[in-house]
């Protein structure tokens, strides 16, 4: 049972976003849809846009303007929340990279954690499940994300090659065993066993042998993050070292905010379209 | 003196927020300023967009995706907040349709609000003066806006058509004086003499002669305020009667959402580009 809360019309498609109780977050779960025109006539592919740190659904939903390229290229685009929310989830006041707005699309295992921060199992099986009931969606689907969105799309992808047509990422966390956005994390959500940290970090699959068709990454070079959270430099060599096929862009000048998602999403879209139409 | 609070590259561009000290309304202002990349180039034209209700500097700016089209065009794009602000300035508290965030772009009159209440002189007189001192402009503008920005766009080229080569609206307050919003915004600020009301309004001004070449309107006909409180019809009669050429499109579907701006935003500065280049 999903509850429609919103609806508006933008470049001839539907925005929509939706509330539902999410059995894998054990908590009420907001979501945004987009529906391309497309959609009255045929069943489209979606793409998941998965939000950064901080981020609830409606940051890419009302500031990326990714509509005018998913209304042109027939694409359903759904951007969840990035964390569980409400009075029963556990969160740690004032902290914004740890608890709600930062969930780190990983199952956490640690006490008081592990009941509700499951993002991994909400985006990779429970959502993609009421999409497919509730929406005129056809089989294909793809990921994206920012930042700890990022990271959440090269993951889902890295763990699951066989349900993502492609995945891109505009600044994503790539190694977070390696960096302090991840390390607080990971020690937060999984415990201080690093044994089980690794299948939650990008370059440590890729060293183990997970592999992608297609991976477009994204990257600012006025990133303030880049140097100490982002290490764009560790996908590139560890991609290189194992074959896998990466597209980095590096922007000069762009940095790690909206304005530069919103430049370049269009080529985002554009890019995926050519693996989901 | 204007002091700049961000910078971030968008669409190879630059978006930038100042703020400065306005004497036209007494308080500290903020906008925020596109400078295309043609800029680097030469001096280019400017388009300013006036906000509606409740809106500051940052809505347009983060939500309607103008930047891309601005790049394109090569035109500077200035969004000032839509009132006075400060612990000095007048207001009524829970009221979003009054005082701060609702400054109709006019010169307020009554007692109590006279003090700061003058966005009219503001965004015609010296706004203009300090886009032109500290930026690569040259000497040709033109003004769109949204809703209670829509009015201000109008009225602010009604009155003066030798300053804006062009003026374009969405889903505009056109005539004030016969809309709750309006009645209540100019006994307000301008006191129950009616006869001070029909300069701040544009189908008054079109009916006592005030002129301008080129308007483009764009209405949502899913707009919930679009029967009460903008009444675009009255509009389209009093140009008719006076032989205005006024474009006025009515879109199926659409509703009084930055979604509905983001739609048609670049329609809009292509149309303007053709005055303004």
């Amino acid at each position: 049972m999903i509850e429609k809360k919103s609806e508006n019309l933008i470049f001839n498609g539907q925005q929509l976003f939706y509330s539902h109780q999410s059995s894998a977050l054990n908590c009420e779960m907001t979501f945004s849809i987009f529906i391309p025109p497309q959609a009255k006539e045929k069943k489209c592919p979606v793409l998941y846009w998965l939000s950064g740190l901080t981020c609830t659904a409606d940051n890419f939903t009302s500031k990326s303007g990714f509509q005018r390229y998913a209304a042109e290229h027939g694409i359903i685009v759904v951007a969840p929340d990035t964390s569980p929310r409400g009075e029963s989830v556990k969160d740690i006041k004032d902290a914004w990279d740890i608890g709600c707005g930062a969930g780190f699309y990983l199952n956490a295992t640690s006490e008081g954690w592990k009941d509700h921060y499951q993002m991994y199992d909400y985006v990779v099986k429970e959502l993609p499940g009421i999409i497919k009931t509730n929406f005129p969606c056809n089989d294909k689907a793809s990921v994206s994300g920012h930042s700890m969105g990022g990271h959440g799309a090269l993951i889902c992808a890295l763990k699951n090659p066989q349900q993502y047509q492609s995945v891109s990422a505009f600044a994503p966390i790539v190694h977070p065993l390696d960096c302090p956005w991840g390390t607080k994390a990971f020690t937060t959500y999984l415990g201080d066993d690093q044994t089980q940290w690794s299948e939650w970090d990008a370059v440590e699959l890729i060293k183990q042998g997970n592999k992608v068709d297609h991976i477009l990454v994204e990257q600012g070079l006025a990133d303030n993050f880049l140097e100490d959270q982002l290490k764009t430099d560790s996908l590139k060599t560890v991609c290189a070292e194992n074959k896998l096929n990466l597209i980095l862009n590096d922007r000069e000048g762009y940095d790690h905010s909206y304005y530069f998602i919103s430049s370049f999403i269009g080529e985002h879209i554009k890019w995926h379209a050519q693996f989901l139409n």
